[in-house]
């Protein structure tokens, strides 16, 4: 083999799952990186997730692809859902997903494959990784869900932006004694919904990990406008629950959210307070709004640094982890020991605590 | 009479119906320049709009209550929304409001009553003028629908939010090649939808003066794709109207939004496009966000020109007006000119012409 | 001739001077403006202002290079300074650059020039015209100067920047009752401080148009001592001038600046008021951030807007003009007529007299 | 003793040193999480620092006064310089000043003192609590150098700001091929700037820890210039210092400092870089702006944390202590332990060799 060829190190990259402010910033890590420390280089970025690795779309990343993205939203790769349960079904071509994968990996002689992502994304790269490729997986997701690491990038953006929106309600609520909800994205767990309820100085906060009883949300309303606060803002996670849907079954919650009138979970907690204390209770929806928008300095910082530990991995040729951040270190976790696992607000953690102390209602 | 006592000027003053951004810095604006050219003042500060004017709740206020309120969102006087055509309506307990509103008005011994707000708080506003109290009335509205200023204040501020919403969204539905919706506020006109969708890039804007044919709105997207953009945005106002609707009566029409299953108009929208292309239609809805937080300084510097305007206005006892700008100007327009009249966005203005030379499809 | 080159349109397009916020968005406008309208087209992007026309370094620009760009400050064209008046002066090589200039746009075939630029900028591109080129002029700058246009673009994103500065300084000096100078941006001309720091609550504004009397800045703040305000916040525009230094000829003061010892003249205003009142004034200097990040939405708006209305004019083969915003419309006006002029802040204007009315000190 | 005053718990508070952006939002947090769970409980705000507490100048404060504090920048209580050194030197009346502190909290009958404040500030709260107080210590300041927590408030707040002004350089760097220096503040260690400079993709980061050396950051503008990049962005600490200037003694270089014409120090490595490589050098200072303005959500997450969890410890009676945030957790720890000492950037950690290795340089 000659000298050349040895030296030449080709890298994969894809973003897949939803996407978050802080992918390009991610990626402009691990090439600046790289590049600053590895003479020949090649870049495959595959488009649109793991369809590109798949179906064979890709192209050829210089530095330039990466110069200027530090700041910028969404993703230059493009991005797609490809549910990790569909991974070993045939596509409608009878296509074998993973072996289509594995031969372009293959093919075009990669050395690894640098996977942007969130829960599924993971399992996924997990999968890879059991089926012999070389992979460094990078937490995105502004769930901040992911099982090892301290924090996800994208999460700090998306509670920035989510507390803009309650800082905004904030000043008209005051202005006008009512009773607002913002809702919160962050799946089905309540990190976001927790820190910029924290953030904004919402009164009541609803999380999916502490199904709420209605009636102490409502007894939380009272007490204000006893106190003279005439009032309330909640901030409600896209998936909180109450009591007495937390006691169904999947199955059954599934069914009754297919048939719900609601648009979403908001609204019905509007419509419930509504009627108990006879005022018109307004809800917003940011919506998609929290994922997107350039990343904030704190996301910036974090993938810069994620990045550049990835490449480190990339030099080691020590695969198969994901790049986290624990302690303020970023430190390289094994796939095998986080995917498929999830990150929940542990109701009796020190944070629910302190928040309660405040007076928060969480309506527990 | 003691010469004092001539001297002495009392001001009331009151912010009705829904709040926006500089409602605080346009009183400040006032104040400032009262107190800098008037040795005695005092400031009567009605609480909750015209409520506090019926029933007697106002607290004086002092230079300490204007200091630092120039980028504080809300009102630092309350507001609230007392409907026009119920003013000539005894209240629950026979109290004829508009006497009550003359009662506190001469009781107190205004010199005359300083009112920020918008449509509905201006045609009251000139009730009283035609009552015969002195008023000033000063334009805010973040809908910009207020006949005989050029712009209202809040609108800037409005905009921006909004924006920023299309924005957020533009990064996301770039990165996975989807079709959004961003509901813009704005009550019945355009405007706010107008601006910030050529703000944001919308690439359809749906407005309440220029009804949609869905057909037209099905084929831009598709026109989009065609061309290699795999996104659509959509700014859609909340008082978007399709053809079929502004065809029926007022009346059918509120019939019909009453029985409607959608909370607001771009969740069905959403779903006509979707129904017609089989894709997915997200939509967001930053609703009162719009209305909240700190004025923009476009705003601010517009506010502390209509304060200042209001005040010399009030030195000069020349009352019955709307203070306005005009042509970069402010200028005192006669309540009676405009009062019970909209500003609405013209289909055929140049704005609209020039926006769709850019290729912005308006649906029609 | 045949019918395909005789409806072919080659434009030339090229951004001169300080860069600002909204050059991209405006060349957006222009551009999908003519593509929407005109079947074929080939922009010619001159690289680096003038440079890239008189050395004839350019790309060929396709829609692509103007997709995503609304929002993004400096310039994809790059510019640079090119004073108008060596523009009759040989380069280093004996170049004649008005002869290589015209020598470009004939060689290429373009129908017509437009070019982004401040005041420096129009004299050339008058100069262009008089020499028979088709011109269309866009004005840029945050300093706000342009003769005929009420508003030139990137200064209402300036006005913001600078305004976020003056919030900021605002916290910090009321926190620590201490004197502060911002020091604003605007070349010889006070619109951006004025703007500025009636949007941020200067307490003392001093700009170019209003030579201050030390004594009265000092009285100034004395006053505040006396009411209570312990702190002061001054916006000092960045060509300030004194009484006495307005005195002198224009050559004596370029003389006195060369020898000062101040990076600017904020420093030595806080020196001098350092020395009378016996009290630390500290500086803050936020300079060319001023011009530069994402245009805001009020200059998105109107780049757009004179972006399609540049357009038009090309359609119409109306050359020779600014395409100016005159009272809310967008109008062609003669190059002829405003090349060379300044539009400066009038000491005796509405606004001025309103901000002084609310109690601003401008030292006069 | 009767229940009721046995019930009473009696706190003072104060904001020492220089203010930053979460002080407010940390001093609401305790009095909320007070006032949720102690009946009986009198709040004293002493005014302006230490200060207030020596000369007993002190409000009682109500839960009206924390309301709406969260978002709001400054301290409401005023802040003061009080340097450590001269607590034991008489003032200008000969008043004991430790004495004075002791006396007017044994007056009051203070159960404790909550006192904000950076590294002076902690050193004079560790005196108090060896004289005998019940001392209770938040650690404030953009520096982020107090010793034993993980992190400081306001640190955040100003890393965004610094940020915003890097990325606002940017788009008008690369516009004009430029040298640019953004000044960040951070007294005499690096935290900021290196936060700020990594986020705003700095090229080049000079630091008080890392002594640079002018021919590498030469090199450093040299080497990309040659790669095509035409500008290069300098984030300076204004405490950065040359190789030469570090291997002076305290008091030469200190000296040096007094005598020097610049008035920071990034105009002195402008100059620098300007004679060894004959190209105009900008400087942005954006100064105090850096400690202004509202707190960011993280701040705020971070300060309401700190301030329940000290609330806590005063429940406890649980005295002496910093309460930091370490490894995502609120802790109390020991005054005595940290009082005096300094948390630097170590050269050698972690994320500099991460920003090292993307090809940022140091001057090293």
């Amino acid at each position: 083999m000659h000298k050349e060829e040895a030296a030449m190190k080709k890298i994969g990259m894809l973003t897949s799952g939803g996407d978050c402010q802080a992918l390009n910033a991610a990626m402009r890590g691990v090439v600046k990186a790289l590049a600053h420390n590895i003479d020949e280089l090649e870049i495959y970025g595959f488009e649109n997730g793991y369809k590109g690795l798949i179906y064979e779309n890709y192209r050829i990343l210089t530095s330039k692809d990466f110069s200027g993205i530090l700041t910028k939203g969404g993703t230059i790769l493009g991005s797609s859902r490809q549910p990790f349960k569909l991974m070993r079904v045939p596509d409608e071509n009878g296509l074998d997903k993973v072996a289509a994968m594995k031969n372009t990996y293959k093919k075009l002689g990669l050395d690894c494959l640098v996977i942007l992502g969130g829960n599924g994304t993971q399992k996924t790269a997990n999968l890879l990784r059991e089926e012999g490729l070389n992979i460094i997986h990078l937490p995105k997701t502004i769930d901040n869900d992911i099982y090892g690491t301290d924090v996800t990038f994208g999460f700090q953006s998306a509670i920035n932006i989510a507390t803009d929106a309650i800082d905004c309600i904030h000043t008209t609520a005051a202005s006008h004694n009512r009773v607002f909800i913002v809702e919160v994205m962050g799946h089905k767990v309540g990190w976001l919904t927790l820190y910029a309820g924290v953030a904004g100085g919402a009164d009541i906060i609803l999380l999916p990990e502490i199904p709420y009883d209605i009636d102490k949300v409502v007894d939380a309303i009272h007490k204000r406008t006893k106190e003279g606060k005439g009032f309330t803002i909640l901030a409600v996670a896209e998936g909180a629950i109450s009591k007495e849907d937390a006691a169904l079954s999947k199955k059954e919650y599934r069914k009754k959210l297919a048939k719900s009138k609601y648009p979403s979970v908001s609204y019905e907690v509007a419509d419930r307070i509504s009627e108990r204390l006879g005022l018109e209770v307004r809800v917003a929806v940011p919506g998609h709004t929290q994922r997107g928008g350039s990343p904030c300095p704190y996301d910036r910082v974090l993938c810069t640094r994620l990045g550049s530990a990835a490449a480190k991995a990339i030099m080691d040729e020590d695969y198969g982890c994901m790049i986290a951040m624990v302690n303020g270190q970023t430190k390289r976790v094994p796939l095998a020991d986080v995917a498929g696992k999830l990150k929940t607000v542990d109701p009796k953690s020190q944070m629910i605590k302190e928040a309660k102390r405040t007076g928060i209602c969480f309506g527990d």
